[in-house]
């Protein structure tokens, strides 16, 4: 494991998809979205993409220079064509556009196609509650990973969920995370440190039970979380991302680009409902509530999000850690595109 | 157990009510929401709110007569003042409100507070998605029974979440449920029974796993749902149901009416998004994809929603099945109120 500041991780990335074409302010956006993530402890989603964004861009899965256009719009709506540009870049169009239009009509639905990899969801509606606004990420994958409750095989994508609320502390109420009882990168995680699993994580090819997280690449995949209550959750991921954008379904063909998202968001304004001081009021007492209730022995009671603010002021104090094989992949990845080494260089 | 004809029991209480002093419209659309929670299995819900819901009349906690009014309204939004009546018509008139605005701006957002128990909330999204719109309803329930994730001790309500979708079937996607593991309702049931529970369903006054459902009543509480996610979805239905609305918390001291809901409602229109028959055939694709997949050995792969169609079609068929004590307290009350024995004799 290497640890570096965020800053040293953040000229890397930007070093790198400026090489590979993309103008500066758009590549400085979609590094800052994966250092946050990586910052919240969303290693799964964070500074590792930067060679997997890398070569999907050589592909031709991500057009560096596309600008996401508003297909279809109205006063509390809009229905967003990401033109397969980084898929960060129309996921925050999507944001921005469902604040803006929240803030005048009460409540907004923004949807996007053509949209690739938006990394960590929770990045949006953060940023939508730090604007005072509630909003929701509805997002479903267009690449199959998960199993349906009580059925055999991929079928769904890790479906995520997002939800964040403003209130009257510093940091937003967050729910983020995959409909699947874990997100696929954990299982990697697992795998590349040659540690077991829990048994109700994922499934084998035969449908076993099995704590190998190596069966998970060999034909293997996902439960969805909380039996049949979380599938249904990531069956909903996939009616809003997938069908009311007209994305691609975990149950179509896989084609290409591999990875998709379809991304539906709703924002909604307190100010307009119960105000909004009397709403972060409220919010902040139910918040303080559920931190003064007592813990069962060896646990903490944690807000939504909690984990999050928490691990970010550790890493912006500490420094990212980084597994050295991807470390190193990164740096292979620098030297191929002739970047100055001062960026990659760790003495 | 006693079975009989979904009517007999929908002209019973129509009587009661009526004889309660509801006008004969509202005491049928009540009665209506009841028996159809009992058709779709969700006894919990269903008719035994008969008894229930004349006590609240009685101690005035439910106002026959009264009428929702809409406080705040813009072309997307509102808010209802349910000044106390039948919960479900408030619900009703949100849900109404919301389909009514979806389908002029694309998406609409009502809420309401002052509001009683609105019993199984799915009759409500699942009637807007024949209208053709994606209803989501989040909802807070003012009376404490499921602690936190990590925490000891009552803190929310069962706090449920809903969203229905219209799909080529005849019957819409549907996702209804507590955010608690179980609802309350299921507690009782297996304690009348004198059956044993999952020891993941509660946990006694002391915090301890149970499988006797004794210990709910005795100071013990329900546990939410999938771990820490679940347990951000039920947070979410506080933050909307209650913080959004002004309505009771779970936090809040618990005053009388004892059983209150705070309600809001999303409403999108699919025909704004990708077009009303795209958004069916997909939906349609989506199903069909997911029923034709394998199940695991001793399981059926099912929609959600459609245990509940496969219920109400057998129960329409073979009539709806209450407890005899049950069934005892109606009758009882009948007969107090004076009511013509034809609606309650079995004979």
């Amino acid at each position: 494991m290497i640890v570096l500041p965020a800053d040293r991780f953040r000229e890397l990335g930007v070093a790198i998809f400026s090489a590979l074409g993309a103008p500066r302010d758009r590549a400085e956006f979609v590094v800052e979205t994966l250092v946050e993530a990586s910052l919240t402890g969303h290693d799964s989603h964070g500074i590792s993409y930067f060679v997997r964004y890398a070569d999907r861009i050589r592909k031709g899965f991500i057009d560096v220079g596309a600008e996401p256009v508003v297909a279809k719009e109205s006063a509390s709506s809009a229905l967003v064509d990401g033109r397969w540009a980084f898929g960060q870049v129309t996921a925050m169009r999507v944001m921005e556009l469902a604040v803006e239009k929240a803030k005048t009509q009460a409540v907004s639905a923004v949807g996007a196609y053509n949209c690739n990899h938006i990394g960590r969801v929770g990045y949006y509606t953060a940023w939508a509650a730090r604007q005072n606004v509630v909003a929701m990420m509805f997002v479903n994958v267009g690449h199959p990973a998960v199993a349906v409750y009580g059925g055999l095989g991929r079928v769904f994508g890790t479906n995520p969920f997002s939800a964040a609320v403003p209130t009257g502390e510093a940091d937003p109420f967050l729910l983020d995370y995959a409909t699947s009882v874990v997100a696929e990168g954990k299982v990697s995680v697992a795998k590349a440190k040659g540690e077991r699993i829990p048994l109700h994580w994922i499934r084998d090819k035969h449908g076993k039970a099995t704590d190998d997280p190596r069966a998970m690449k060999d034909g293997g995949w996902l439960l969805p979380f909380g039996g049949h209550k979380g599938y249904c959750l990531q069956m909903l991921m996939e009616m809003m991302g997938a069908v009311m954008t007209g994305s691609r379904s975990g149950l179509d063909p896989e084609t290409e680009p591999p990875s998709t998202n379809g991304v539906f968001a709703v924002a909604i304004d307190p100010d307009w409902f119960v105000g909004l001081e009397a709403f972060k009021q409220r919010a902040e007492m139910v918040l303080r509530g559920v931190k003064a209730t007592p813990p069962e022995p060896g646990c903490r009671v944690l807000i939504p999000g909690e984990p999050e603010w928490e691990t970010r002021e550790k890493r912006l104090r500490e420094g990212i850690p980084l597994p050295e094989e991807t470390w190193d992949q990164m740096v292979k990845l620098a030297e191929e595109l002739g970047i100055d080494p001062r960026y990659y260089e760790t003495g």
